[in-house]
């Protein structure tokens, strides 16, 4: 503890910082667990207790923020990535952090302009390691289009890392004409995923946890922002997007059902979860609803715009198994609750914290 | 090792990565060690031949890029900071976080317009200590007239961090006209340096070794984009803009020198090194030319200009110890030479690695 001594005291422009003290409902925990980076309700109440007062309330604190640049509109959104382990079925972490960030900017309707890399690297890590993950991370850059143009490295002792983190962050632009935010779901919209769901939460923990589950799931890892294009290239006034990751489909419509203050009603059956992650969640005891996607979106839109969207969906590559799961309805606002196949209903509530933790 | 799997053989868009091997003349070193996150030669090595390779030669991977958005240009720029102590005299690493930032967009002439933040935080960090680091963040923020608009927390397991990583990236809007990059550094410009050389390494050495110098050094943390906005309010063309943190004042003007090919003479005595800072580098074996400052630049500005620019500097309160240390010349292209008290020469080296791991 003695290397992290408390600043000393001064009069002036520096915030009193000492007594510091934590406002429920977080001083339930006066310290940092996993559920704290896991998306959900505890990771939620860090932003709001803590990060929102500290920053004086400045902006939403959201995915991805807008800035007006002249008559353009730039998004802009930051991610690190802890992933462990750094290669897994289908993806690394690499094309983790290019497609994560892509896609926060996506969600808002922007085509990537940049990306930044921020490297932590522990020492002692094999350069043959850091040189496949920059590699990969490269390789997924092309892939989806967008330039690395700045960056930065910092090496930090053995046993204060994992090998490899890193932060990306992008600038995009938005399209013009899309207002695209959570606040915008109503009532009558209709709830479309553009591709199976709980693939990429699946294919780290198996790969961690020396699973096998007869087929290898692999992660779903992928850019967003050509499926979106194609989207609002439909000319349909689509509500909200957003890229289920962390705490999965039900952190996602549970943040944006409280934002809008909407209520949100899934049909179960429609939701395409495929048959190895069916099996892989029942042995490891965990819901799909709840497990982190990285190639996937939700989008609310207009019910009469919906079937023209599906079919633009479908027709892309990483659509093909788009499908409408539910809809937006103006009871229990707030709320996401799912029709079953035995006709009754259950509440999907926002995950507390992580059942899955550093698997992004 | 068994968490840190190849990735499987795939066929199709994914590189061949398993066989990456290491280029000379990394391959000395099998393994990161400290030094190649020291701002020095092995850091700009990594750069060099496993990061530009890997990203696939886009841009210049520089400290801060500038992309055109419509007719504005917008300076993007990314850092992480792994300061230890969290907490040091004069600053936090949340000063630094928005100030290493804000003063990278300004080296290229840029007003910060929005910053990013994510956070590492370890398992196990006290609520209090992760809202003391955020509160001084927001406060240094506010200090520097820049909104955090968006953000990112993950956690680690306990043992693979240290405590708060953070990694602030800004944008910024470059000032009409202005073109201000190493490249442009020429023979007969005048070298400034804005204030006290020295006191942001020895600050965090001093108090992470519990050494006592008789008076407190404290860090020079500060944001210059208001120093940079009079100096080019002179209306003077500015050069070249550098802030010297990692490596120093010899890294950062060894840089310009290579970049321009042009060799830079500085004059020892006239560069303002404090005398706590003298002591405590004599007592530590450290030179003040190589150890890290926080809100200092250095200027390259033509001859006609010089006193121009410098007045303005020494009118602001970053700029009150602002001094003339030396010129560009044709002599010795890519070398820094300083002439000493005694009339000789010394060479200022690039330095390889690092003297102060973590300082920022």
């Amino acid at each position: 503890m003695a290397d992290h001594v408390a600043p000393p005291a001064r009069a002036g422009d520096r915030p009193d910082i000492t007594g510091w003290s934590c406002p429920l409902p977080l001083a339930d925990s006066p310290t940092i667990v996993m559920g704290h980076g896991g998306g959900g309700q505890m990771s939620g109440e860090l932003v709001e207790h803590l990060f929102r007062p500290a920053f004086g309330g400045q902006g939403e604190l959201t995915d991805s923020a807008v800035l007006p640049v002249g008559a353009a509109r730039v998004a802009f959104s930051t991610d690190s990535f802890v992933v462990r382990p750094l290669f897994f079925p289908g993806g690394s972490i690499g094309d983790l952090a290019v497609n994560g960030t892509v896609n926060d900017l996506a969600m808002s309707g922007a085509v990537p302009l940049a990306l930044s890399t921020a490297f932590i690297v522990e020492e002692g890590t094999a350069l043959a390691e850091l040189g496949r993950v920059a590699t990969a991370l490269g390789a997924a850059a092309r892939a989806a289009g967008v330039a690395v143009v700045t960056g930065d490295t910092k090496v930090v002792d053995a046993g204060h890392g994992d090998r490899v983190y890193v932060t990306t962050t992008g600038v995009g632009l938005v399209r013009e004409g899309a207002d695209i935010r959570p606040g915008r779901a109503r009532p009558g919209d209709v709830v479309l995923v553009s591709g199976e769901v709980g693939r990429h939460g699946v294919a780290v923990l198996s790969c961690r946890e020396g699973l096998a589950f007869g087929t290898t799931v692999e992660s779903d890892t992928a850019p967003l922002h050509g499926l979106v294009a194609a989207m609002l290239d439909t000319g349909v006034d689509v509500h909200v997007l957003r890229d289920p990751t962390r705490g999965g489909l039900a952190a996602a419509l549970n943040e944006i059902a409280r934002t809008a203050g909407v209520g949100v009603e899934l049909v179960e059956r429609q939701v395409p979860v495929p048959a190895p992650v069916v099996d892989a969640c029942a042995l490891l005891g965990l819901d799909p609803f709840y497990v982190a996607n990285e190639g996937l979106l939700v989008a609310f839109v207009p019910p009469e715009g919906a079937e023209q969207v599906l079919a633009a969906m479908r027709a892309r590559p990483e659509g093909t198994a788009a499908a409408v799961i539910g809809t937006v309805v103006d009871r229990h606002p707030g709320m996401v609750v799912a029709r079953t196949g035995l006709g009754g209903t259950r509440v999907v509530d926002l995950p507390a914290g992580e059942q899955l933790p550093r698997i992004c």
